[in-house]
């Protein structure tokens, strides 16, 4: 496994990459939902790049940059057992110099559910992950399910800037007790823990309703927020039924449905969902 | 020489090209200008893939995209003579379908001179340019010099978003009398075109002037601003005297300038430029 930080340095590394090359583009303090994607792009590909940058432009001002956990040297022994060929860790002043002054917008999608809430995160997100793909050129990118919504939103700006790169969509990697992982669970103490566990559990009601027969879009959100509110130290930003692709909120009987949300336990914001159909 | 519409087979094709892959995105009505840059790729490069597209999203609704000249067989006679390996001709529903949403921007450079003018043309153009660059993959592209301001808007977009492509800029060609080479000249009937040749005339003038040692900025702008108005058919939009890579606008004594201008001759827009240092 190589691993570089100049953008000459990656590119002569690349040049010698045998295809297709599966690409991994993460923020670091990697966990089991990273490496499920590495190992979907190992199983893939012939080579195996993977980034790890904290993007600063995905983050509000207010959000937690600062204190996103970082441990490189942890994150570059993980990688490596995965049999990683490649690792990028630019730093913030190669991504962003002086002048820098270019961004990529995905207009529609990203006026919904997060985007409603974070209105630059994927202004953010959309122009690292373009940077990445330009410099990467991978032919295969991974993405998880967990950021249903960047999901969406990547495949969209695949799809209208002729990127010649498959998008993958892997599943959500949960704690046996059902939370999400997340880097961000890192900042629960032992109380907001238990606490988070109402996220899942209550996503995971709602789909037990639906696969019941129940196709009411208020009375599904219902079953999540009532779970939620079960917990004094949850407090929820949104619950969300929309559309699965156009993410459009939706009322009344749905056939399929993104049940999503974002909820504070503590100062800490944790999304998750499931998608029903 | 081949020539593909679908994306698809742009990629199958430009996967057999060998490197270095040069560049050259056109609107098409191919003239020596064009041919200029194809020649440089053509130089330079192993493989010359050419892309024949009249962008609507850079063009406002009040301006020329309906009459804009179109002569594709002529175009494809030009290129073949000029030993082109690829040319992409796509369609507008191929590169803008239903549901394209997403947008390339520069946000400062495109502020100034021709941005001003016409605010949502660079955004067109970049976000075309990108779209092209990830399909074609190239290694160098080419552009001219006559939009000067779109050649260091590119430069600024390879730049902050990583392509690893080398961006040549190539001279401003010109008819034998100084006329700046553009599809546009087309429009002009003779009592215009004769008119169209104060732009150059007042360009030269300044030019010859600041060889002689004139350094003020405004004196500069006034030599070519007093020949365009010589002219009763033309009607200056703006005469700029600029900073030559960050285009703000210049006063004082200036060592090296962007004198640059558009001017209607009837319902025509020509711009011209000379580079002062």
């Amino acid at each position: 496994m190589k691993t570089v930080a100049a953008e000459s340095a990656l590119l002569t590394e690349r040049e010698q990459l045998p295809g297709p090359v599966g690409f991994v583009p993460t923020m670091g303090y990697l966990h089991e939902g990273h490496l499920s994607l590495v190992r979907a792009a190992r199983r893939d590909c012939a080579s195996v790049v993977v980034s790890i940058f904290a993007n600063p432009t995905q983050f509000a001002p207010d959000e937690d940059l600062a204190t996103y956990p970082r441990d490189i040297e942890r994150d570059k022994t993980l990688l490596q057992a995965e049999n990683v060929d490649l690792v990028w860790i630019p730093t913030e002043e190669m991504m962003y110099p002086a002048g820098f002054q270019t961004w990529v917008t995905v207009e529609n999608l990203t006026k919904h559910l997060e985007g409603a809430h974070r209105p630059t995160h994927f202004q953010g997100v959309t122009t690292i992950v373009s940077k990445l793909f330009n410099a990467v050129r991978p032919d295969r990118a991974y993405f998880g399910q967990k950021d249903a919504q960047q999901a969406v939103v990547i495949k969209q700006m695949v799809r209208d800037l002729n990127y010649p790169i498959h998008i993958e969509v892997c599943p959500i990697v949960r704690e046996p007790d059902g939370l999400a992982m997340s880097s961000r669970n890192t900042y629960l103490d032992q109380g907001q823990r238990q606490a988070a566990l109402s996220l899942s559990r209550g996503l995971f009601k709602a789909r037990e309703a639906f696969r019941e027969g129940l196709r009411d879009a208020e009375a599904l959100r219902s079953i999540v927020v009532d779970r939620i509110k079960e917990e004094d130290l949850a407090e929820i930003e949104y619950v969300s039924c929309a559309h699965p692709e156009k993410l459009t909120e939706l009322s009344g009987e749905v056939d399929r449905c993104l049940l999503s949300l974002a909820v504070y336990v503590g100062d800490t914001r944790l999304i998750d969902n499931v998608l029903l159909e």
